[in-house]
């Protein structure tokens, strides 16, 4: 996890990244959340201390964590933090730091409105937020705002279920939209071609992106079909959202030199009224990894200005 | 197409129904959307004279169209009125109409905003409404405001496609949600079980129902696929929005009594997150047909305040 401070500027002061605690909380005999909570708080001390912040209590405080968190704070799904599911996160946080309370939302929420108000997606008013990951992250921005939707769950994109005879995902659902475009989807991809003889057996996904770089036919039909699931996907979103701009973000949405340009291609092919309409403007998310921990600085302004 | 005088506190005054021209316009060397505008504006005069208006002027006016209404009032498509795809309608109708705007937006649209103020949606922040008629019409209200969307194209929920190798659909693609939950589906499956021998010859889609009211076997099975499917939708929407209501109305929406509960049950188990999360409210419309005519008047009224 990446814990920084932000100026009023925007500008990034410090920042201090551990890694995730995956513990069971509960079989040490501790309430569910402990040790991500202690985490959390602990980063931020430190990054405080760096900066130079000698009371927690002059500045505001948000976290953004990956999975649904509910507007009360408490977490109610996440595939990969599995110790934390159903926890107050928000409440086990605020009370480490002797605070009330502190902004906690959803990691890709918190990307969305960081790049709406420093990045890629500034002023717009309508634009929706992909980060191709090892899943699929989302937020949708309407009206120049971040939905969060009635519980807090809204712009959860990867589990569009786009294909009913499709491949399970770990949701519980099957042929969800992460299953075929994704850092996982890649990996299957490229764990069936050289299965089938297609690619050399000690190829990697970050391979077959290069591979498509240079024109090697077996990527490049393999990377096609990524990007028609991934506008297929956009498609179904314009049919929801309307918007006039699409970040595509997250580990894999950095190859957007090889995903770009085919995802735009076979977005235009796919959409509601085709031609007859201005397709969504598809560009790169302009503040990186960074975008998520900038966004929930952001939140915690905004829960301290309530 | 049905036109009405509603009055300051959503009561209908007056209505009159006339069916809608589909002509070709440009065979008949005038611009395309002239028959279409001329019976808008005709229906418009016969409500007002009706109703005791004398001054057209005096009050708010608006249109709700089936198809994808352009923020500027363009018909950018609509496979029922094809002799006014590309029309300019909200000119055409202003001009008839001596004045110099009238509000128009998409019949759902007009209809979610009827149902949110004088309706099942009252006072509700984020809904959804399904209309299942021929096809699917959908609208979204997102922090208590329909949503429109960057050009005015929000709420396409009939075309999110939900099976790649599903039939092919007017819109162009295929597997598009409202050919498994419309009337066009039911008329579908009802062909399907009656060339299987698995339904009487003569069966119909309203018969159908009839026979799931009944609990007839087949009939049960078939409104329990179509319910899935629309469930299914649902979970997808409820990926994007995270709404507390749906409302569910149009022609075979109306068969509520047999198509509400298999949707709940069915949506239970298709939400992302589960039982982890409050599924949606699902309720029919309250305010029945009517509901896109007394929302395009709303439509009329905020145009005039602006």
């Amino acid at each position: 996890m990446l814990g920084l401070a932000l100026g009023p500027d925007g500008r990034v002061l410090t920042e201090h990244r551990v890694s995730t605690p995956q513990v069971d909380d509960e079989a040490a005999g501790r309430p569910r959340g402990t040790a991500v909570a202690d985490a959390i708080a602990e980063v931020v001390v430190e990054v405080a201390t760096r900066t130079g912040i000698e009371d927690l209590d002059s500045v505001a405080i948000g976290v953004g964590i990956p999975g649904m968190v509910r507007r009360d704070g408490v977490l109610v799904f996440a595939p990969n933090l599995h110790g934390a599911i159903g926890a107050d996160l928000e409440q086990l946080v605020a009370t480490r730091l002797g605070r009330a309370a502190v902004g906690i939302d959803n990691d890709a929420n918190c990307a969305a409105l960081a790049e709406h108000h420093f990045g890629a997606a500034r002023g717009v008013e309508h634009a929706l937020l992909i980060t191709l990951g090892t899943g699929i992250g989302g937020a949708a921005i309407v009206g120049g705002v971040v939905l969060r939707g009635s519980s807090g769950f809204a712009g959860e994109f990867g589990h569009l279920m786009v294909d009913p005879t499709g491949p399970r995902c770990p949701c519980g659902s099957r042929g969800c939209l992460e299953r075929y475009a994704s850092g996982a989807a890649l990996h299957r991809q490229v764990t069936e071609a050289i299965a089938a003889g297609r690619l050399e057996p000690s190829t990697t996904p970050e391979q077959l992106l290069d591979l498509a770089r240079a024109q090697h036919p077996v990527a490049t039909e393999l990377v096609g079909e990524f990007c028609w699931w991934l506008a297929r996907g956009i498609a179904n979103l314009c049919c929801c959202f309307d918007p006039s701009l699409v970040l595509l973000g997250g580990g894999v949405g950095d190859a957007h030199d090889v995903l770009l340009e085919p995802t735009r291609q076979a977005l235009i092919g796919e959409l509601e009224g085709g031609r007859l309409r201005p397709p969504p403007e598809l560009v790169p998310t302009a503040l990186g990894s960074r975008a998520g921990a900038i966004g929930a600085a952001l939140v915690g302004e905004q829960r301290s200005a309530r």
